[in-house]
């Protein structure tokens, strides 16, 4: 039996609350991921994950909300398929484990904790405007830092179709 | 700014190992909830799962595969949407709270919890040849025991319905 | 390094509101499970897990509660070691993983739940009036059905000392 | 009903491997907090995780490990409550919701990714020669940096005792 082929699944993370600039930002990462036939995937709220929302259903794309609580309509109205865990932070490393890689846009804890578990677990990190990060010992994490949405979807897709 | 409707989304649960006849029932489970428009979530895995995912992918459907493992690859070939959690059983709690109700076809112990799990948090729950329980005291639990396979997405989606 | 013995780790699993004849087994049980040295493993909240966690206390035993929530305050007053997990039912699974045995007292869909998830994953249950549970096919589970809080303890200890 | 006393729950993350001097300062870390009564809370395994267990132990403290796999055996010798939840790299969500405080010794991804959750969930950070963090704007995240691990549990300590 073949399988079907499978689009990458990309995750946008960011945070709940964010600049305009971030906002725009995010909005033309989800465009340019629907444009790619990725899905994207992200925490399902607003801010950074809203946006990127918005301009991946502009393009026709589809998207995954893995919310916090425990109801779907906490996700934000671009969301296609909304999946309430009740785990609160503890789902951010299902939004992690689901991605074959993430675009990192801004962010605070709750973003920083995804680039974390997404460099312990693997998954490729590209990042526009993000934290920086460095250890008591030894090189800072491999963080793909880019100048521009295009720029972070091409090389997070580049990046996800080496992993499973 | 108006949400776009969503599909019902209907957990299918059932064993990873199942006899030809439980098969044969989610894959005419997974059919019907195809031509529903509905989403197909389960836990990605064979049996069962497989088979409700063969028949909604036949029809078109989309389906969504809640893993227990940490590689997508241990989906089955018919899950459009693979999710892995690392959770294990862990993941059952996830299925049922990313339905609005729950299909079950026969099943063991991780079938079992994921009824109750259902039955806990207000998910209607659907029942084709699936597990008989009576609590020490009081009524039996609230299983919807159909006779088919179409009576049993008739009657999931309607009582979705009224779920957020 | 020699491993300092570790106590066995015992869950009593039952609804957060019960009977007072549930409630005095429950207390009973907590009672034996605190002189056997085991510790006592629960949810951390009211009925059976509080009656349990107060018998516990009155022989000097210890007490876990793994607790569906994200404030310790919410565990019942003879809770030793509150574990709030902020994963709502999903702790479930915690709960059963944590022991090396499960004694059911009563209970209601998340108590099912969690006797569900014991069978599952190789976790002895004994049961204090407990469900009934019938598969569509094949035997029932197997529950060890006891007619005394002393003899769920000492079933529960012994079997408890086979699994790692 | 009074509620007994409870010992401070105070969180020691670092890596499952680290250098002599980590080891000596996370076994200096666990020695305090065991003198001052608290409850050392960690992910159980090897690495500077064993070296506070260690300490704690030398003086008379309680340890516990909440471990990523299924099998308790994975827990180091100086745990006394080994706690395994088979969520991976999702537990790291419940080592630091089941602190009062947190205690960074060096680390890896894994140690980062709990550090954010901490900021995150409102724990205090109390931080020995580990990440240097700088978001894209704003302000460092409040991560108290201290040079000694005397001083390291003091500080944990005291903030602890402002959380419930």
């Amino acid at each position: 039996m073949k399988r079907h082929p499978e689009p990458r699944r990309i995750a946008v993370i960011g945070a709940a609350s964010c600049t305009a600039h971030e906002a725009a930002l995010a909005e033309a990462v989800g465009r340019a991921l629907a444009r790619q036939g990725a899905v994207l995937i992200c925490g399902g709220r607003g801010g950074v994950m809203e946006a990127a929302c918005r301009g991946a259903k502009a393009e026709g794309g589809f998207t995954v909300g893995i919310l916090p609580g425990v109801d779907a309509r906490e996700a934000n109205p671009y969301v296609d398929l909304p999946l309430p865990t009740g785990m609160g932070e503890g789902r951010n490393v299902l939004v992690v484990r689901a991605a074959q890689a993430v675009i990192a846009i801004g962010g605070r804890y709750g973003t920083l904790s995804e680039i974390a578990l997404a460099l312990k677990l693997g998954r490729p990190v590209v990042g526009l405007e993000t934290w920086h990060l460095e250890p008591a010992h030894g090189p800072p994490p491999p963080i793909h830092r880019v100048a521009s949405p295009e720029e972070a979807v091409r090389l997070a897709v580049a990046l996800a179709q080496r992993l499973p």
